[in-house]
This record gives structure tokens, C-alpha cells and sequence, in this order.
């Protein structure tokens, strides 16, 4: 499981990388904070993707991604304060499914 | 290690919770996400000052908090594309000491 972030001032830009973001499988879960799982193969394409995005002309000298890998440890000790897109018991066990 | 991250869509919520997460010695590393070490008391107070803001009218019914303790799995594995708010490896250096 990752959680990716970003800050892109971009308007744009920062629509492309949520776009991007959500066709490698990902979920977001706050407005500028995803997580999903993905195969070490799509997860080597996407940051490949990501890359690129950053090198673009509308990308900012404050700009970033954080790609972070999970451990379960993250999961299971994680604290929610009130109400995610994505139910937090759902995705995890979403993502246990797909894991199997 | 904790990252904190939040959607809030009340601007002076919003303030007052990256100055709160802030006072708790976290670091800005993206415009809601933060990261730091806290000795668990401190986390302790940190969370029941988060839960609280969450009861207050200016809280959305779309907004979250997200508390999640990293694992050094996530720390060691991390990728940075473009610039953060604090460097990294400083942040992690840092952490490192006050950890110790």
C-alpha cells in the first residue's frame, strides 16, 4: 500500500496528476492525498509518469510529490478524525483482497 | 514518526490547524501535510486538540484529519519528486536526533 501527496500550484497540472493518480488505482482520500496498492510495475510506471509531470514547464520551483510505501504497521495504527471520501475499513480491506 | 495530513475547507480552521500541528513540533513538508516526531503525551494532546477542532460549527462535513505513525519501512523507502518545504534527508536527520 502507498499514500501519494502533492502540492502543484498548477491548476492544470495538479487536475493531470489526480487524473493520473486514480487510473493507476489509486483512491483519494483528502484532496490532495492518495493511497491504494499497486503491483511494483505500475507503481514503477507511475512515478516514471510522475517524473515527467515535473519536468513540465507549468511545474513550480515548491512543487512536489511524496510517494510513501505503507507499512501495515501505518494501517493498522492509522487515526481518522472525521470523514474520509473513502471509508478507511473498505479500502484497507479493498486492498487486503487485491493483495491476495 | 507521524504524518499528518487534512482537508479542512473552512480557511480559519484550516490556519489554525497547520499552527496547532505546527506548535506540536511538526514539520510543513506540503500545504496539508505534515511531518514529525512527538513523544507519545505529546501525540496524545495533539490528537484530543485535532478531535475537538473536528466538534467546532466550522468543521465540514467533508473535512478529515489523517494521523498516521510511519514506520521506518516508509521512511527508508520514500521518493521526493521536486522540492519540499523542508529537505529530507535534514528532516529525517533531525528526527533521528530527537528520536535518540
Amino acid at each position: 500500500m502507498h499514500l501519494i501527496s502533492y502540492d502543484i500550484s498548477n491548476d492544470r497540472l495538479r487536475l493531470r496528476a489526480a487524473k493520473v493518480l486514480m487510473e493507476h488505482g489509486l483512491y483519494r482520500i483528502q484532496m490532495s492525498v492518495f493511497m491504494g496498492s499497486m503491483r511494483d510495475s505500475v507503481l514503477k510506471r507511475l512515478e516514471k509518469e510522475l517524473s515527467k509531470m515535473a519536468q513540465s514547464t507549468e511545474w513550480g520551483h515548491t512543487d512536489s510529490f511524496l510517494v510513501l510505501p505503507l507499512h501495515e504497521y501505518s494501517e493498522e495504527n492509522a487515526n481518522i478524525i472525521g470523514n474520509f471520501l473513502h471509508n478507511w475499513d473498505e479500502l484497507r480491506g479493498n486492498l487486503h483482497t487485491l493483495v491476495l
